[in-house]
């Protein structure tokens, strides 16, 4: 029986200048290709194809995704990728090539692995990849959302108290249990591209003004990664196999309506349940939203939690399609 | 140098009957005392002395302490006693002596211990307690709320869809790094009786119209348990020795003010740093606390979380003592 962990890690990385403000000559994009290579090469993924715009590069990966802006780098890899292997290198091409002197904030974040024996070194536990977090930031703050005995989600976060001078949210969907019929659609055998593949199952209409740049992968698998205005995106990532299907979607993008995307995005996949985590600091649009408890159509939640971190609201909740 | 772990596994068991009411022959407080004295045995603590009034039976224990009610039973036990010991024999004795069928709830709580090397099977980890939990209720939520790799508070509740028809509320402060001139008053040195150092520390004066229970031990500790009106409880227990100093309150009463009777708590221990928990049930008075982060005089917290269980809203923070 064909297994694949489609559950990411995610990762990101927050540069700035302890003592002085950052030049135009500070940015993460000036990291070299053959630079981001090798880096990806210790995580065991590498580039497919990329996209770029004045403010965002978007990569797509054999496992997952690479989003890098002026300051802040994103990267989510899946299978056995070891991607905490990248966390020392990204941050000496920084400080060597970028000019930055200072890591900002770091979130590592992950749902538990479907199966976290076949996971490789430092990622066969979260208390391994705490201790490897913690020994390359002296400190930090891990916390275990959700059920130990059930549906949970890791998070490891830096904690330090930075200014954060700009709204900024995260919301990710990690759905399971999904509708075959649907996932088919992510399969050669259905779709001879992933264009096609986009179009058939509607991830065109979640965001209709994002540049787009998707993958369909052969017999099976689907990932993309979406350029929107001002610099936000979103990706999306499919393991179609009944088995182990998996799909997560992620956004940074402001709305007024966050009901109503994650709607948008249930209808599309029809997942049987899923982990919903959302980041709102102060500032952001999304921050009345972590004040509500969201009932969803067709959805009932089980564990509904909110984490406040230093500069930081944290949503956990995890729903269960209703019986019909 | 002296060790003792203050910190206390707390146990909650809560019986009715499946398919008919529960009638006046139906209560816990039947449970004989030498059953009692038995179960305790297998816990590894015994009774100091009780008190009884309409509503409630008051146990001190060796180790902490034990509240019985018709339906409710609350144990909660210190240093390496083996508490989860005594669910399966409770159970059968709520079975059997008091007619009982059916378990409504569990809820089963700890702050990490300081030392947790020095425990017995089956509190070597919190994991090792889900698993003999699970075993035997098939089910449960597990949580751990706070930091993994800091403070960090354990929770196990069965987590049915039971129809609660009261208010219910529990408020718990767990404390820490106490001043020792305080805690010097919980020694036999200082104070020649419990009552002296009731009066002394001004326990005496955070719920006026209590009946108190106070154990002062040889050379140094005290625990006391209170009965208020309607059959609510407040019960405190101290480990007075600087390295390992603890001291928790825990109580159901319901108030309009929970930030002020914290505050009043808070003034009498003066602790270094404090973990909070809250539970609420929709109908709980209390229930408008956990809508709020509470500043408290004197203190910051760094994580404030409130999880959604089933009946309950569960609040978790841990405060520290701000720096002079």
């Amino acid at each position: 029986m064909d297994f694949f962990e489609g559950t990411e890690k995610l990762l990101e990385l927050w540069f700035t200048k302890s003592n002085s403000k950052c030049t135009v000559d500070n940015d993460l994009r000036n990291i070299p290709r053959d630079v981001l290579d090798y880096i990806l090469g210790l995580v065991n993924c590498k580039i497919l194809s990329s996209t770029r715009t004045r403010d965002l590069d978007s990569y797509v990966l054999s496992e997952s995704s690479l989003f890098i802006n002026k300051q802040r780098l994103l990267i989510k890899t899946c299978g056995t990728t070891t991607l905490l292997n990248s966390v020392r290198p990204f941050i000496e091409a920084a400080f060597k090539i970028c000019g930055f002197d200072e890591v900002e904030d770091v979130f590592y974040s992950r749902k538990r692995f479907m199966k976290p024996e076949l996971q490789k070194y430092p990622h066969n536990s979260f208390e391994e990849e705490i201790e490897y977090l913690q020994e390359l930031f002296d400190g930090g703050a891990a916390f275990a959302l959700g059920r130990l005995n059930g549906e949970c989600w890791y998070l490891y976060t830096l904690n330090k108290p930075v200014s954060i001078d700009a709204p900024d949210q995260t919301l990710e969907l990690i759905m399971t249990k999904l509708d075959p019929e649907v996932m088919k659609i992510f399969t050669k055998e259905v779709s001879s591209s992933a264009e096609e593949a986009t179009k058939k199952s509607g991830i065109d209409t979640i965001f209709p003004n994002a540049l787009l740049d998707a993958y369909l992968f052969d017999p099976c698998g689907y990932s993309v990664n979406a350029i929107l205005p001002k610099g936000h995106y979103f990706t999306i990532h499919i393991t179609p196999e009944e088995t182990c299907s998996y799909v997560s979607f992620e956004t940074d993008a402001p709305t007024t309506d966050y009901p109503e995307l994650i709607q948008r995005v249930l209808d599309i996949f029809k997942p049987g349940q899923f982990v919903l985590t959302f980041f709102a600091n102060d500032d952001s649009i999304g921050r009345h939203f972590t004040k509500k408890h969201y009932k969803l159509k067709g959805f009932d939640y089980d564990t509904y939690q909110e984490t406040n971190v230093k500069n930081y609201n944290v949503t956990y909740a995890h729903y269960t399609k209703k019986p019909i």
